[in-house]
């Protein structure tokens, strides 16, 4: 089963108390077919048999329902999780789309490689350094903001929103759209644009967080990240390793803290 | 605000009612950088300035705060959403990040260019064809049997799952991850794997239901596809094109239906 466990805080009516969480894990996985690296995806570790094979068969890449491939592991990583899969397949039977033009992402990116090239972006810079710290009755007070001004999620139930706010606990912008790396885009995007992403201390989202939202955060250098769902498992390793503070699970009248810390 | 009104018909204690729903709207977004294909993401339309300006920003292409980059639209659809954008930018600040090494989605699955590669992976076929009609009974009962079955869930509360049935609600193979993307994907390859895609009727998922997941369910040839939460509105465009069956919404002892029909 592909949970981990890690040691948190939880506060709850301005009460803090330590406890330990299971979180979903996260981690890359690099798919080579024949030789040539065919993606890298953020997945939860287990079946990568049927993954890749569900994946081959929806890309077009192999839909021989005989044959199976064979499915080679090529790496792990210090929870043993697979992450990397070398996959032979009869080059006869290969869809015919190039195996460079699909949704390679840059390692950078795909947490394979650890935060190397993250860190470069940000000047090596741990968002530790950055003063302040969010106090607890501030994180629900931004969470009452976001959750009044979330017009589309009213209306179709359907959409995810995430706000960007001061160290005070003013709302800069919010932004809604159907994926939460999107609302998170627009959100860094318009403090660009308004010129107020060294204004912003805190981004919200209304879903939950993976490595991909960190990252973003990370590199816009707002050193707070809360979420009113679940975080995974790769989402706090990240953010302990990079400096940032992690809520999640702020729901009503308490939270729970992954990394960093707000203060009582 | 980028929200769809559909028709559709709402399931309640074994009762049907003609319901208009409100959808977000999901659309997908060519942006090009200087001349060439940066990537193409599927995302709520709206404020596309902010979008461009976060994405490029979190993907290194360009990080300059003070010289915006000219954004021209290229392209809308046919509810006049915004398809194709043209980023101008100085070349000298172009982030170092070869163009052509992210996430372009192939054109089959991008929604930009209609469903005809789609249709093609299946022979052309509208999975309307496919004989047997699923009962409002069966679809609370199949729920049910997802929801008693996600183990993670339970532990972490972060994660989604996707499950397969027979046409009589039989449950073939029951799959988690932290992308709802991956999970439906395991689900396929699952059945393939287990000799079993020719009996899979319905693919039930624990979260939403946008583009991506319904072209996965019609490359699989699986003509019924229902989801907990909300669809997206190209979800039930494409569903209604391709033949599929697609409720959302399932709670309880209600859902929703947006395109094709289960008997009452």
């Amino acid at each position: 089963m592909a949970i981990l466990q890690y040691q948190a805080k939880k506060y709850q009516q301005g009460l803090a108390s330590a406890v330990e969480d299971i979180l979903t894990a996260e981690a890359a996985l690099r798919i080579a077919i024949n030789g040539s690296v065919f993606t890298i995806t953020m997945r939860t570790p287990g079946n990568e048999a049927a993954l890749v094979r569900g994946l081959l068969y929806a890309e077009d890449m192999y839909r021989d329902l005989e044959a199976h491939p064979v499915i080679a592991v090529e790496e792990r990583n210090q929870y043993g999780y697979i992450t990397a899969v070398a996959v032979t397949v009869d080059p006869e039977k290969l869809g015919k789309r190039d195996l460079n033009s699909r949704n390679l992402l840059s390692v950078s990116s795909c947490g394979i490689c650890g935060n190397t090239e993250l860190v470069d972006l940000n000047a090596g810079q741990s968002l530790a350094d950055k003063p302040g710290t969010l106090s607890s009755t501030t994180v629900l007070q931004m969470f009452q903001q976001m959750r009044a001004g979330q017009n589309t999620f009213e209306q179709s139930g359907g959409s995810h929103a995430a706000a960007a706010f001061t160290l005070d606990g003013q709302m800069l912008t919010l932004q809604e759209d159907i994926g939460r790396h999107n609302a998170v885009d627009k959100v860094v995007g318009q403090l660009i644009l308004d010129g107020q992403l060294g204004d912003a201390f805190c981004i919200i989202v209304s879903g939950r967080i993976s490595y991909e939202i960190v990252s973003k955060a990370y590199v816009a250098g707002i050193p707070v990240l809360a979420a009113v769902s679940a975080p995974s498992s790769l989402a706090v390793d990240y953010a302990r390793e990079l400096g940032l503070t992690l809520l999640a699970f702020c729901r009503e009248d308490k939270f729970t803290v992954y990394a960093g810390w707000v203060q009582d």
